[in-house]
């Protein structure tokens, strides 16, 4: 069966021109490895005014519980210059024992590994013992908002429930056994516009210069650090992303300025107490800074990124214990239990089972040349079915 | 004789649309006044490759010893949304005893009552004492390149020489007789770009975020103070002008980041020794930032804008005394001696001859509805042939 063959598979669903917001075939091409295995295959568009609708795909094998979940996406994001590549973006070459292409790592690769691991555990063991499903997204790269929230949603209202969930993306650093997430930090992303009085940089008495209002707010909100870090968690950061005024006139002082920032969040915040402090800070530097001596507090707003990601932590030992399993026994190595990086659609799983990561190398991902090693995709596809193995056991027994 | 009403003076220059760099007929409508009183009248069309060709004017009234310069300019600053305006910006419409018009009092106003002043000196007391000229430019409002500068040497090539020159930009802050310029702030602009490492908001430490880097650069240029201020000059200031990022992801740190600035500054410094000061506090702040603790001095590049305005005091006191007396003695008022204010041509006729500034009132200049008072017109014209009076008979008697 040549769902088994992880390569095949990967090298099927890169020549699928899947950038989002397009299907591009690669769900059609995963519903044609999933159908002979037995799974039973629905496609679901989601839409949402004034953004295009978008194809997701959801499959189960089997009708009994404990009932474990593979979460992914088949959409990649743009190329960028195409003939910058060594190989083309889309074409699923081998070259030097490396698979070149769009998504093999992030995360086409994954989805490749754990099709070709259930073909191999059906083959080799019958169906599961319980269940198993794809939940497939093709707007994980996009904007997110006709992807994953919107497909478990449909999935529960058809009476869908899981246990467990493992996402498919790519989460080691160097080498293949390097590191589960297993928590994901929050994110909340803000934008800070300070209010002056435009006038003529020869006469400030008359105008107020909304930069000198801004520049203590942006500084108050980079430093001191929001905390030292948890046991699970590293520091929460924040970043000035960036700084607009858009003044072309240097004789010119501008009437507003404007700042965005990100929030990295570990578990000593949640959204809405992290937001509170940096209005805190931001209401304290407004007030008296060395820059604006003798004026009124600066005047500014802030309006907020819809839907900050929730940080989360996953506690579910069984299921750690099964994946971290499968990993040191495949490769030798124990991995790092991490919750660094960036966000996931974890955030949006966590809701419903406990959810861990786990997947390829991710050093190519989003570049020129993105590419897997061959060897990687079997040692990942065996890892991938040792746990399938171990989690099936181990929940069988609880 | 029409010329000596600067009224009527006023309608007609006003009628000519002179919208930088278009002559518009200002010139002309302004040679067929001089020529009537005697004046020799000189165009010189000043050239510059990728700019557009501007018109100048130049006319010498007499051919002897003293001789007065009067300077100014026909060109105007766009209107902006005519509809707007409570009377068309180029109709000369006289409402409520104002006149209404882009260039009211910035500065064809100055320039109908200067023609109306040699108009009646040339009436009462016939030719003058010596020779009154006219240099006027049409790219005061514009880049400044095909204007007075150029149309300085043009004439002294041709052998002009000046004993005394009076800009007749708006000068006055609330009402007539306010305040006489007797220098000028010298203006130094430069755009900084500060180097950092992209990468991703979730990964700060892969990554340089020259935001960090900017905010204190930006900062202590701002603060502390550059001086006190001098016996004639108030305090240089600094005002960053701009901050430009421009990165819309706010999940990606960017790559650099730059802010534009613009410092006026008094005779504490020159050109040169306020550009090392700035250089010394951006080297200075770049070095161990609370922002970027750890890391190498924040890299930066400063560009200077071409053609730094060097700072200049007026210290001919014949000149002073003569304009200040015919203001005292029309107005009843001591005008302040000040050096406060953007620049302006003088800062290319001080390395000619001594000059002064005096004119209408700046409240509406470059604003919509821009006027004048009609009173104000008949005011300044007797300050001037006042002026003029006390000019050569000073000039004649030393």
């Amino acid at each position: 069966m040549s769902a088994a063959d992880p390569i095949a598979n990967l090298q099927t669903l890169t020549r699928c021109r899947s950038v989002t917001p397009a299907e591009g075939g690669a769900l059609a091409a995963l519903e044609a490895m999933l159908l002979p295995l037995g799974f039973k295959v629905e496609r679901m568009v989601a839409t949402e005014p004034g953004m295009p609708d978008i194809e997701n795909l959801y499959a189960r094998l089997g009708t009994d519980a404990p009932h474990l979940m593979f979460a992914g996406h088949t959409d990649v994001v743009p190329p960028g210059d195409e003939t910058s590549w060594s190989r083309p973006p889309f074409a699923g070459e081998i070259v030097g024992g490396e698979l070149f292409g769009r998504g093999a790592v992030d995360m086409k690769g994954g989805i490749a590994c754990f099709v070709a691991a259930v073909a191999r555990h059906v083959e080799q063991h019958g169906a599961p013992k319980g269940s198993i499903s794809f939940l497939i997204t093709g707007d994980e790269e996009g904007p997110a908002v006709n992807g994953t929230e919107k497909l478990l949603k449909w999935a529960v209202e058809r009476g869908e429930t899981w246990d467990a969930c493992l996402v498919g993306e790519p989460t080691n650093p160097d080498a293949l056994g390097d590191m589960i997430k297993i928590g994901r930090r929050g994110s909340v992303s803000g934008k800070v516009t300070v209010f002056g009085v435009q006038g003529h940089a020869a006469y400030p008495h008359l105008a107020d210069n909304p930069v000198r209002g801004l520049l203590p707010l942006a500084s108050v909100l980079m430093n001191p650090p929001f905390d030292g870090g948890t046991a699970e968690f590293p520091a929460s950061n924040l970043e000035v992303t960036s700084v607009d005024v858009g003044n072309p006139a240097t004789n010119v002082i501008p009437a507003k300025a404007a700042f965005a920032f990100n929030i990295r969040f570990n578990d000593t915040w949640t959204a809405d107490t992290v937001k509170a402090e940096i209005v805190r800070r931001l209401d304290a530097a407004a007030i008296g800074s060395p820059l604006r001596p003798e004026r009124d507090p600066a005047r500014y707003d802030i309006t907020w990124a819809e839907r900050p990601s929730h940080v989360f932590l996953t506690r579910n030992n069984a299921l750690i214990a099964s994946l971290s399993g499968a990993v040191e026994s495949v490769t030798g190595k124990v991995p790092k239990l991490s919750t660094t990086g960036g966000t996931s659609d974890a955030r949006f799983i966590k809701d419903y089972c406990p959810v861990v990561e786990f997947g390829l190398v991710g050093q190519t991902m989003h570049m020129i040349d993105e590419r897997v090693a061959l060897a990687d995709l079997e040692t990942l596809t065996q890892i991938y079915g040792t746990f399938i193995s171990r989690w099936f056991d181990n929940a069988l027994l609880s």
